[in-house]
């Protein structure tokens, strides 16, 4: 194709690309590098892991036919070069934002987007399905699933690599290396990958240790006779060196991330080889802006900010998360016994401040929930109190080890769940809707859902000072904006009356709202009650003779309405109207989803109001 | 100590054991061997697992110090030697009965058991747990994770030696190899493993091959410098050359299992070395007892059996779970789209019948039931109909997967859960009590409860062929007990009037229970419609009409009381007394734990019986 066709905006995407040359195509992901800068310096999103895979989503389509091909993004979160050569380059700008395209891969979307993503770790059972209908259907095409290495911690991949190994199936397995996942990479697979990154291509390698194998013989006696006697352990332990070789695959690489003819290469002979593929590419985090290269930490996920400076728009103010890391130090310096626990997200659960101040007893485990809560478990079993702080909707991983690991032996572990409720721009597979549903089956858990830092503290202080069992402190996302006086927080439940015969019930964030609505309303001469939960589970007396002095009860619940706290009490009082989400929410801005949902507080008075209207 | 001290009984365990000779240590592994082969002959238990660690569980408390160290004992079943060695010898007879001692690990039951077992692959995790909260009291004893090649399929595993690898901790993790899992073992780590297991030492191999790193100057110049060229690779792959070396472990073995002084040898080496320690051990499973040699899969778990003949109490009866599989069988020759998957349980579910006849369409993961969902969604995204059949208390590992992976994007995936409810002798932390809980709060999904084989093959029938989304079939562990009439048998519910005003709702298994207390109650003069539902969720308005009609409703559900069937109907009728299940259910006869909990007829109709008085 002549030159004045690398207009990406002109080109018939993605199969004009195989037309390209290496130099035009060069020139296209410098063209798209520069959208992702400008888009995500607007909209916000993923940057760094998003420059590190330009070529490398180049060379996947030029080399395969997506969709008959079928390529898995793990996590989905560098996926936006896919999106981009994927027909959603017009759409490019509405990136995260409501009605918009998602920040992370979904089908309904586009025929590319194989599979839903957003949680770490799926891709190899995803595209291990995915191939295995693949050789059902006598399609000679291919599913290749691609990971960076901070997915490589959880144990789904492992899983995932254990099966796709010994099928035989046309599975190709990326590996996107670059030494950073959203923390710092741990754990001894980290070290493994770093040491094979440093290696001299592994392919060269190779070939000079089968030729000094091959020449062998000509060497004296002594040595002959070792090689004899061990001859089968040591070809295996030089021809089969990777790990990923140990487990049924060919191996591919490293690659350079960043060379578009050695990818090409790689995946074409990856392509050709039919049975399972491991390709390891090496890419820069970052690559192609200088701020987002040196810090790649602060650019994967980050609002907007201003291209020309890199100065993110750093949110210098406190959150919930924050707060919590704060307080949760101060508590460490008096409880020798305290320990902290995340699974790579450090920074994003405010856990910075305990690691820096007590690094011997903060723990990065990766992204493996499931060995977190587990091994929360065994420093609970010698008198440790561990604190696990977590994502709502990364804690569903946890769910049989809370039970097994925990509960059955009621052992103390407490869990600070972050990003509980909407999360906003993430969407659908990071909502916090379910943590509710699922802790309270977990037996002898107790929820504590505070609306405020005051409460978050007085919380964090109980669940870890005075209870018993698993105690759960559960928080939304972001900043405090609560507007009324916090005087009076406690860790129980605030009742407050007006002389109504109304009472609207609710707990967490949407106190605020509902404090706002009880303004609303009584400008309309409707007097409500209300009642502020702040252990929210498991259910108590107290609060249902409360709830059955009134008429009427409204009970508005940030959380899935099956397993949600007014199901449970809906089931023991009889005059509540229950209000909880009852379907998956998408991305966008929170307040407007929470607006959608019914929860401002416009919503939550004209609900109440319509109603009592009805009533009467 | 003489020759008349190695009577087991007389013997003060497990100190004593360091005062033995090795041959006295040999002559009570025969006692312990035949005490195990006449208790489970009896009781039924885990037979070929524990027969297959009689030695290394007397060279770990001849080695190491229980419970100053802690043994952690990957699922548990494989522990009973070592519960005769440490104090519950006497009650050995009371093995997996009620008020006995469990099959499992229980530190209620002895200090020595150092954390609760019983799911797998968890023992990392936990033992990295102890182990760190060792260093930082400065206590220089070992935690030691002991597994089976079985767990070693499940990605906790895989998550715990990542973290284990690089801790700075005195964690030991043995790998108790016997090419035997559950079922077959599968995928790539297993025939990894199986290689490991046909090498000569490992030790001795390293030795010859580091002789000759070391003689290598004296050869000739082309290989002088080839070996110059790759020196770190080169080195790396020989000296490294165990998946478990390069993840971080100093590496034992693989030793002999049986042979003492060698096994002994190997782990006063592990305890000696200041950092992670792997110890391969190969075993036979099954080590003694000829049947149990032969056939070590038919003697995993066994009910009672004759020794002399070794002739299991095979049930050759149908139970829920060969039904489902036969049925599963007659859609699979209809419906080619139709997959079946387990997690390493193809016996226990039933789909021995369905791998038969449909190989390339049933896929056996191992023990990875988070893979096994999402791989699910891989093959249905492909327009397969996966049906993945496993344990309730299983799929609790698959909670987050089944939000994620299959939820959001409403796939078509059916659920056989299989022993769910009550379980019986394998007690607390195998029991399936939760499905209800968290799949309901799965958006979209579908359950069904049949109480019967007609029921459970028409369930089957419209969750693979007519339903969309996850469909969820649940039955009972055994056989359908049923003693009323199935002509009427459906997917949706049977409503009895039998002119009552009194209405007991139920499902599943227990309807059996309620339709003998209707006759019970009758003689009382106390005349009860029934509600039985098999479409157990969504909830519907039609049941809540029919609810609504009487005047008091008793609904009996054999599940955990939060999240329950009988909760969200509560929560929108008014006048439902429930049962159900508000704590962990301990180990025994399935029907006299339901008799405890007030679900046998005779506790169904004085509930009734009495509640009704009171009413009047």
């Amino acid at each position: 194709m002549s030159e004045k066709n690398t207009d990406l905006y002109k080109l018939n995407l993605p199969s004009d690309l195989k037309k390209l040359s290496l130099k035009q195509c060069d020139k296209l992901c410098g063209d798209i590098r520069r959208l992702l800068i400008t888009t995500v310096s607007k909209n916000g999103g993923h940057l760094a892991s998003n420059l590190g895979t330009v070529e490398l989503t180049m060379a996947l389509h030029r080399v395969f036919d997506s969709p008959a091909d079928k390529i898995v993004w793990d996590v989905g979160h560098q996926a936006y070069t896919h999106k981009i050569l994927t027909g959603r380059l017009k759409d490019f700008n509405t990136l995260r934002q409501e009605g918009g395209i998602s920040g992370f891969c979904r089908p309904d979307e586009s025929e590319h987007d194989a599979f839903i993503s957003g949680h770490s770790s799926t891709s190899i059972s995803v595209a291990l399905g995915i191939a295995s209908a693949m050789k059902l259907n006598g399609d000679s095409h291919h599913a290749i699933a691609v990971m960076g290495d901070g997915a490589f911690t959880g144990g789904m991949i492992y899983e995932g690599l254990n099966n796709a190994g010994k099928s035989d199936t046309n599975i190709i397995v990326i590996l996107n290396y670059n030494e950073m996942s959203i923390s710092k990479n741990v754990g001894g697979m980290a070290k493994y990958l770093s040491t094979m990154r440093t290696k001299e291509s592994y392919k060269k390698t190779k070939t000079v240790v089968q030729r000094m194998l091959d020449v062998t013989p000509l060497v004296g006696k002594p040595i002959k006779n070792a090689v004899r006697e061990s001859k089968n352990a040591f070809k295996g332990a030089i021809l089969h060196s990777t790990m990923f070789e140990e487990l049924g695959f060919e191996y591919i690489g490293p690659l350079n991330g960043h060379n578009l003819e050695e990818l090409e290469a790689g995946l074409k002979a990856a392509k050709a080889i039919n049975k399972p593929v491991f390709v390891h590419v090496n890419t820069v985090k970052g690559k192609g802006y200088a701020p987002a290269e040196e810090n790649p930490g602060e650019y994967h996920g980050v609002g907007s900010f201003e291209i020309s400076t890199g100065n993110p728009d750093v949110v210098l103010a406190d959150s919930f998360s924050s707060v919590m890391g704060k307080e949760l130090c101060r508590l460490g310096r008096k409880n020798k016994k305290l320990c902290a626990v995340t699974a790579a997200m450090k920074y994003g659960t405010g856990l910075q401040y305990f690691a820096k101040s007590f690094p011997e007893r903060f723990f990065d485990v990766g992204i493996a929930e499931e060995h977190a809560v587990t091994f929360c478990g065994g420093l609970a079993s010698m008198g440790y109190t561990p604190v696990f702080a977590v994502y709502s909707t990364f804690l569903q991983r946890s769910y049989d080890q809370l039970i097994h690991d925990l509960a059955i032996s009621r052992i103390h572990a407490v869990l600070c769940v972050d990003r509980a409720g909407v999360v906003g721009s993430d969407g659908e597979t990071h909502q916090g809707l379910f943590d509710i549903a699922f802790l309270t089956s977990v037996p002898s858990a107790v929820i504590f859902s505070p609306s405020n830092y005051e409460e978050l503290k007085l919380c964090l202080h109980r669940a870890a000072e005075t209870e018993k069992g698993i105690a759960a402190v559960r928080y939304p996302r972001g900043a405090d904006k609560s507007v009324y006086s916090k005087a009076d927080a406690n860790t129980d439940y605030i009742h407050k009356k007006n002389g109504g015969k109304i009472l609207i019930v609710t707990y967490g964030r949407l106190y605020n709202n509902v404090y706002s609505a009880i303004e609303i309303l009584k400008n309309h001469d409707i007097i409500c009650d209300t009642l502020k939960l702040v252990k929210v589970f498991p259910i108590e007396n107290k609060i249902i003779q409360i709830i059955n002095k009134y008429d009427s009860v409204f009970f508005f619940e940030e959380s899935y309405k099956y397993g949600s706290i007014s199901e449970k009490y809906s089931a023991v009082c009889k005059n509540i109207n229950s209000y909880t989400i009852d379907k998956f929410v998408t991305h966008g801005e929170c307040d407007d989803l929470l607006d959608e949902l019914g929860f401002s507080s416009e919503k939550i008075a004209r609900t109440v109001g319509e109603n009592i209207k009805n009533e009467t």
